[in-house]
């Protein structure tokens, strides 16, 4: 099996200034040919460490690529430390020097002395192009390994990855079809999904890895096997069917938007605690205004009151968060918006204005499909912020399950606790 | 110096299926505290390259924290090499065990039996509360240096940096004060920044760089002088004064809500092309309930003509997208709903929808403070996305500015072009 390692060079990254997002696009880069990433390392701009590093590494791997530090200015010493490393002068490549003039003369500006530095290659390394910005690329093949370094810059990093490495390693290295999939689940916790799975046999070379999110689990299922591959995604599926609602990239949000994309029907929205969240994901998405019309955001009770027409004496007896508002809100939204379907929500986000009764996280979500009513009852954990993205990830499932199913099982006063 | 090493483990990070945020998070806040990592590691969960990392990083560091791997489900093997290297076995805690038990009870769901895994424990190894999850953190202290493992999850690790880990290093480690403040602008462009900032003298064991981000940008200044640091901090203040919105974690948003949150005034928003956003930015902060009464999304024109009473005249005259109507909904989302302020935006979001007089990134923002009413039109450019959220940011900042300044010298009938 080929080892490739990773090494980002640049303090920014460990001060937390800059978020590594090099390791993430290498890392899916080589996965999606096969030859997935063994390690990787985030060191600091000086001789020591990178020397240190690229020893470790380059004894540990067959092919290492470094990313950083090669640019003009004199903290750079990632290329000085790789010539010597290698046991090579750095030399002046004239037709670098013409390169790096060009790109200054196209954009009309002079340029700086400081740039002549980065026309200096380590003897015998072949040069890659780098149609972005100043500094090469850099290759050097020996002893049946690779190495590469590449520029920090993501616009100008990432086509070298694309144009050059990829398919050299795909020329060079004996490249494995890489089989990945992702499973998406939704209303079971990780580890009650651990329970579930404890029996499948996972066969050689597939992994599967667990990636809780904000009230949702994704399943990745990945490996070198293909039978084994569609083994396991087979034994999860059927043990989980109910917790799935989509795979690879879907969302709840896209999967709605796709099914109201193409339905013909109209959509209107009643939003207390998640103050305009739904109608947001909602219009996120390009072509929402076909089904769209818009929506209230009824976050003081006079607001549900003369506005959505929720009687006052519903609001006094039972309270602005409780099943019967909900309920009046996503009956009147939908009549005063005119549309086919409608979504209301009414709850308490916190951190304050919990009671015994009425905890923080206490939520009710109203579904009306053209007329048809489904209010159900929710308490939801976590941070305000939390709370409002789950009231909203919920109403959009509920939305989706009823018009995949169009079921009337469930009847209004259903209430659960998650 | 102290040397401190991180090490993330986690296969999906190095398949670039997950963004490695926590060595961001961590690296700033051991910067803060003048304590800045030397370097990380990023490695896949498999016993033998823990153990290899492990070693290595232990024998070249003071300190080591891991994250990754200490969940219940099959594919976490962390916390049996961490015991292994230690030389300690996992003893089973029953403490820890009723903390889990007592979260899943708190939640009302029954405790998957896998979860009994958490509660085992290297000997002698000190346990971290984990308020948000069921994986404690792990603290061991041997030869005067500190191994500290922590989950993944980034909402179950923050706490445990912030509040146990963060002190520990403080009380027990030579602190050298580290200086660094953020400067936030807007309505500049990066390469103006430099440019106006080219002539600043940054003298010794002090750095800046430029963050920009969508619309905006960010200079951060820092170092271990803190002459120096004060002295650049100065300079570019005084040179930039104009573009600095706030400083650190100050945000647009976070500025509007604490001057509304102080001011018993009352706010309105009809939103059209950010679709709720403004609203749902507005709610995200706990205490918004205070100053904010409700709105409009008004996404199709019906709903601006019935709901928000724009005359019909109005919008054929000058269509949906115009100073016209925004003004109108701005005047009569505030009488609708009784409130002090208003916002009301209208505008072209794309990516299709534009025409030659009006393009994608045309927006009109309105701001009515108590009958006064501002428009402005500005177009933005960018992705459907990024438009709604330039959008809502200037909005939100025409707000802040008109309630600080008070100023009544902008007309209706100005224009920025963005």
């Amino acid at each position: 099996m080929t080892k490739i390692g990773l090494i980002t060079i640049g303090n920014e990254i460990l001060l937390g200034k800059t978020i590594n997002t090099n390791l993430g696009f290498i890392g899916e880069q080589l996965s999606l040919i096969g030859l997935p990433l063994s390690q990787s390392a985030t060191i600091r701009d000086n001789e020591q460490d990178i020397w240190h590093t690229l020893n470790k590494m380059w004894s540990e791997s067959d092919v290492v690529i470094t990313t950083g530090g090669l640019g003009p200015t004199i903290d750079d010493l990632t290329k000085k430390t790789i010539a010597r490393f290698f046991h090579k002068d750095l030399v002046f490549r004239e037709e670098i020097w013409q390169k790096i003039q060009n790109l200054f003369t196209l954009r009309n500006l002079t340029i700086p002395k400081i740039n002549r530095t980065q026309a200096f290659v380590p003897q015998d390394f072949i040069t890659i192009d780098n149609d972005y910005g100043t500094a090469p690329g850099l290759h050097y093949n020996i002893e049946n390994k690779d190495f590469f370094a590449l520029p920090g810059v993501p616009s100008e990093m990432k086509p070298m990855i694309v144009n050059y490495i990829i398919p050299f390693l795909k020329t060079h290295y004996p490249i494995r079809p890489f089989y990945q999939k992702t499973i998406r689940t939704f209303r079971i916790s990780e580890s009650a999904l651990a329970e579930k799975l404890s029996d499948i046999e996972i066969e050689d070379n597939v992994e599967i890895a667990f990636l809780p999110q904000l009230g949702k689990v994704d399943i990745r299922i990945y490996g070198f096997s293909q039978q084994n591959f569609h083994k396991a995604i087979t034994s999860i599926t059927n043990k989980i069917s109910d917790y799935i609602y989509g795979y690879n990239d879907d969302t709840i949000l896209r999967l709605v938007h796709n099914k109201l994309f193409s339905s013909k029907l109209t959509l209107s929205i009643a939003e207390s605690c998640t103050g305009g969240l739904i109608q947001s994901q909602i219009t996120s998405n390009p072509g929402s205004s076909n089904y769209f019309i818009g929506g209230i955001v009824s976050y003081s009770n006079e607001v549900k009151k003369n506005l959505l027409n929720v009687k006052e004496d519903t609001l006094e007896k039972y309270g602005a968060v409780s099943e019967e508002t909900a309920f009046e809100m996503v009956k009147n939204v939908r009549q005063l918006f005119n549309s086919d379907l409608a979504i209301a929500v009414t709850g308490i986000a916190g951190p304050s204005g919990g009671t015994k009764e009425k905890p923080v996280g206490l939520v009710y979500i109203g579904i009306n499909i053209k007329g048809e009513i489904l209010v159900k009852g929710f308490h939801f954990s976590g941070t305000r912020i939390q709370i409002q993205n789950k009231t909203a990830e919920n109403a959009l499932y509920l939305l989706l399950k009823k018009q995949q199913f169009n079921s009337t099982q469930e009847n209004t006063d259903f209430t659960e606790k998650h």
